[in-house]
């Protein structure tokens, strides 16, 4: 048997332990053409909770009912698919279960590199990286010399844009919640500058870091930090909208930032992004972000956590609590 | 003797009498070089707000005690200035006064074509309809077959856009306030549509006339009607932010969007600018409007209103209360 969290209710604000459901299914059999994964790594992601959500959104809302949507990785188990073979290790929206069946569409084969752990293809090598290269080069359009200000700094895209900042030139000011995630940032990943939005003198110390203003600003959480940080514009800046961790478990409207009015003061662009439409540029950007991970350019940060598939509800409120560092990865010890 | 406004006080929220003062002073004379400008139009805009403000923004802000900013028309006086003549039509930034005194930085020579009326070189051949112009064409890249929403579209600039994106090839959408507003946008300019802010079923109709999505959203007046415009957002769409004049007169912080997030899920951007910033292109643009009018394609909505100076902060009463329908321009009777 294999097991496989659902969703179970559409939650509202916060989500609840209730809004999931534990069952079990057979180990599905493939068909022609298709292929069994045992799934070994989930990504746990922000995005997640949107797709709980009814509404119009960029992807249809899971189903209640339906198996949770996540990314992962695994290995195939049996197949009758011409493009993978038993043993493949394949990465691809694979659901909170321990095995999914696949036809192949949107499953990519990986072969490790050196000194590669395996959760960095699902982080800095995977759509965690890709999300960060694309928001901050193409949508954010960062030049050398730009003071690049990226905001859950802390988090699985966050470390990626502040280390790319620093590859290509720019200046990194990262914003994160607590001293010890603003010490790593700065001396163990090369920001410039972290400030903590938790402190009492976030407003003043945000001011401080970019006295030069803000060519860049990656936003990934929205709120009062967005809010903040559309202050310090400067003239033709390019704000980079990523996601809004900080409000996706509000029962009511996000916070809309009341100085968006900035934009017009600073003559500078707020534009909104998903990676998906990137994907016949996926190649070209891993080839790159590979390069400078040999180089040791590039670090991944995860925070892989070896559990259960029943922690998958745990480990979301993990993620919203801003408790982890980096990439968030569920390894499941129980699967098989 | 001259009579002009001076900034009295720095107002918060609603403007009062008492923020302003008139005052008499001695007709200039002009040194080498300069001329004095007998002021006979005055343009009442919502930019204005703003300029009384203490904080950063786009231009400095008028220093209490200072002549009130003001776009305007006149005729010059007398000159000591080779490139301006005695009787000279002339435009520029003249300030709420009878005479100005002018170095000509910033101001142009007019020469009336037949059939357009003074006001209409402050309204659509002058600031408003560049505004308008590069606003709709450059910031948002209208394109043949895009839906087109305007917010304030029975204002000064709103009137323009609406028929630039019909001139164009497009659909146009306005969002005015008042039946008869709205009436005079479909049957006299052409709009494909314009729905009522201010009707009970705003939401619903603004839905209904957008059933195909928002490829550009040109927006005015922020608040509510922003929030709920950017739910209508094709993908990639372009929205452009030109001003806030619901929010000006706010005492507090302005209402933030708090749909902004559908700028990710449409993969779309919000553009603040501001039309100083083509300055080299004006010339460009009046031509091919001055076209546009002399065809019959372009027409100019304004609202003269003829009186004292001392009417001047009655007349910023009168925009911010939505009572003007097309460009705002307060023609002085007691000049000279």
């Amino acid at each position: 048997m294999s097991r496989q969290i659902r969703l179970a209710a559409r939650p509202s604000g916060e989500i609840k332990d209730s809004d999931f459901e534990l069952v079990e299914a057979p180990i599905p059999d493939p068909g022609v053409g298709e292929f069994v994964v045992e799934v070994t790594h989930l990504s746990i992601d922000p995005a997640m909770r949107g797709w709980m959500n009814a509404g119009r959104s960029y992807i249809a809302p899971v189903g209640v009912g339906e198996v949770m949507r996540a990314g992962g990785l695994g290995r195939v188990l049996k197949s009758r698919h011409d493009g993978f073979a038993e043993g493949d290790l394949v990465q691809g929206m694979f659901g909170v279960q321990e095995h999914a069946l696949s036809g192949g569409a949107g499953v990519n084969k990986i072969t490790p590199a050196d000194g590669v752990s395996l959760p960095a293809y699902l982080g800095t090598l995977g759509m965690t990286g890709l999300t960060a290269y694309f928001g901050l080069l193409d949508v954010g359009r960062m030049e050398e010399g730009d003071t690049v200000l990226v905001s859950g700094a802390a988090g699985a895209v966050g470390t990626v844009v502040g280390q790319i900042a620093k590859i290509k030139g720019g200046r990194a000011v990262g914003v994160a919640g607590g001293a010890e995630k603003c010490r790593m940032l700065v001396e163990e990943l090369g920001f410039d500058a972290a400030v903590d939005y938790k402190s009492d003198d976030f407003p003043a110390e945000l001011r401080h870091q970019t006295s030069d203003h803000l060519d860049v600003f990656f936003d990934n959480v929205g709120g009062e930090v967005l809010n903040l940080g559309l202050t310090r514009l400067a003239r033709g800046a390019r704000v980079v909208i990523c996601g809004a961790v900080s409000q996706y478990n509000n029962a009511g409207p996000m916070s809309g930032p009341s100085n968006y009015i900035m934009l017009l003061v600073a003559r500078a662009s707020m534009t909104g992004f998903l990676i998906f439409d990137y994907a016949d540029r996926y190649a070209e950007a891993l080839e790159e972000m590979s390069g400078w991970f040999a180089e040791g350019k590039l670090r991944s940060v995860e925070d892989t956590v070896q559990d259960d598939i029943a922690a998958f509800p745990k480990m979301l409120g993990r993620l919203f609590a801003g408790q982890n560092t980096g990439k968030l990865v569920l390894e499941l010890t129980g699967a098989g």
